[in-house]
């Protein structure tokens, strides 16, 4: 194979043929220098050892407790599939939005792995929802408007930032989020502009990951947008959006169902437990599953080193020209909704 | 410009625009995580500061009663380029390579800048010729022969290892080594497979660097091989050699001359003085002058991180396949020829 002939199934053959699927397990954390050194070879490594005040104090009944009245930000999906593609009015495919309703949490926790809920519900509002670079903001310039967090009561459980990570990037999180959820809820394929380091408190989550220079693999395709609202009966339904902006998307819908990656992607499965740290490095590619009737994870985002070639080359990856609608061929719009059916992750 | 349609454009074009030429200045030399970091970005910098013995220690006095009788490699030329592209028989160009003659410091060091000698002489033996990773092995394995240096009697003045930077990259130097000539010595354009520490002990380094991205305009061609040797009357000659084997390297063979570079290359011009240190990342491409009459400078090469994407982007921007041979054109030919004329560092 060529390399400027075919570059990104190069790069990727390459890729693999120097790295394999290799993770690397940590059993204490690193040192500031050891973790930038990891960054800088940017696969994942698994930490254990790493020592939050949220493991051992996080039970349903303090949670319940500690926020009390205070209403939260949920996502509520008919199926699961909340930021995804799912098939919707006239047989299309959409990026569909899951409705946003506010609730105890105590309203929330009842609701997980309710088997008298057909609706999901998950905690995944990911907007720095503990921790967020504009607390400080907020806190030092009085004429910032504070941004009150739904999770208060919650921020002095979880550190502000992972110090061996930020004395390596010389710099504090961007975000750090909390997830709540069961294992009827799904994270589709993507990718983020961060550095990511991901914890597990309670239950199980499931990563299925690609490096970034298998992104090809995962045909992104131009998706109409959609978001779930209530109807007069209060029925979950699908409302199309005006917006005529797509938004591009993977099209592999479920990478556990036989088939359907391409045969050169290399699929790496992570299983996180109650106290395993996943280092995820900007750019990989990951597919979440969970698999317990309660995970709580935090992560915590760092920018990404926009100077040197980290930011040209995952653009490279990922292109920019080209992309086609996910809705081109009616045939093949059909076999991706009935890969829509998620298989339960019965081997997890 | 589409990233897949002319990949080695597309990505040199966004890295400079992300990256311009920005060179970061240190007044001290870093800690190891901030080597790290700057590692990871893999841009060139210049560190003031850095100590070593020599710089105080290295008169030329200093130099002849340390090395004494101790015959030493030099390499000569009858111009000042070694590994490099000369013309030779038949109006062709070919990668030349030094005649190697041992002589001892006081001999080497009369014969720089010297009127008399229509010859160059220039130590760069680059063999790990002051400290090698070979050296502990056969201290502490008595079945490899010791590996005897020309330089021992230099070697406690230089540091086996530059400590912030071993630190980060977590190993020792694979070589360090020693460079001493004069204003006739010219390093032509390549890269190495190495993390280089670059230092100046005495006089002047002009480095004309290229990013990894901008590999391709220096139009990378096949040359035949030859090699300088004492002709019977004593002047030196080109003489081919039988191989067949090609050697690979830039057409650009004066990025000084107006024109010879590609427009779109975008060359960083920087100028070492005694104390200052470079921090060459692993791919970038340089070209080297000196412009005094005695330039003493010292290196450390790291091994590159193998792992992760560097390596297998530095394949891609190299690419591998159809380089053309160097004298395809007999008009071309001529023209580069001509350029060999090497303009004297008038300006520097």
């Amino acid at each position: 194979m060529e390399p400027h002939k075919a570059p990104l199934q190069w790069i990727s053959k390459e890729y693999y043929e120097l790295n394999g699927n290799h993770v690397e397990i940590l059993h204490h954390p690193p040192s500031p220098v050891e973790f930038s050194r990891l960054a800088h070879i940017s696969r994942p490594v698994i930490i254990k050892g790493f020592q939050i005040p949220a493991y051992k104090l996080w039970s349903t009944e303090y949670l319940v407790q500690r926020m009390g009245s205070q209403k939260i930000s949920i996502a509520v999906t008919p199926n699961g599939f909340a930021d995804a593609i799912v098939a919707g009015p006239g047989d299309k495919l959409y990026f569909a939005e899951p409705l946003v309703e506010q609730m105890t949490m105590s309203d929330f926790l009842s609701k997980l792995s309710s088997v008298s809920h057909s609706e999901v519900y998950y905690l995944q509002s990911q907007n720095g929802n503990i921790h967020s670079k504009y607390d400080s903001l907020s806190d030092s310039n009085g004429d910032i408007a504070p941004k009150v967090s739904e999770f208060g009561a919650l921020k002095r459980d979880v550190p502000s930032d992972v110090s061996w990570c930020s004395k390596a990037f010389g710099k504090s999180p961007d975000a750090v989020n909390l997830w709540i959820g069961d294992s009827r809820s799904v994270t589709s394929f993507h990718n983020d502009p961060y550095e990511n380091i991901y914890t597990v408190v309670r239950g199980a989550k499931h990563f299925t990951l690609l490096p970034p220079t298998e992104g090809w693999c995962l045909k992104e395709r131009l998706y109409p947008h959609a978001t779930y609202k209530r109807s007069s009966t209060s029925t979950l339904m699908l409302e199309t959006s005006r917006s005529t902006n797509n938004i591009r998307w993977s099209s592999i819908l479920n990478p556990h169902l036989p088939g359907s990656l391409h045969p050169d992607a290399h699929p790496i499965h992570i299983t996180l437990r109650p106290g395993d740290t996943l280092y995820l490095p900007v750019g990989w590619w990951h597919h979440v599953r969970q698999s317990e009737d309660l995970t709580i994870a935090l992560n915590w985002w760092y920018d990404l080193e926009m100077r040197g070639m980290t930011w040209v080359f995952l653009s490279f990856l990922r292109g920019v020209e080209d992309v086609p609608s996910g809705n081109e061929d009616s045939g093949k719009g059909r076999d991706k909704i009935t890969s829509l059916v998620e298989e339960p992750p019965s081997n997890l």
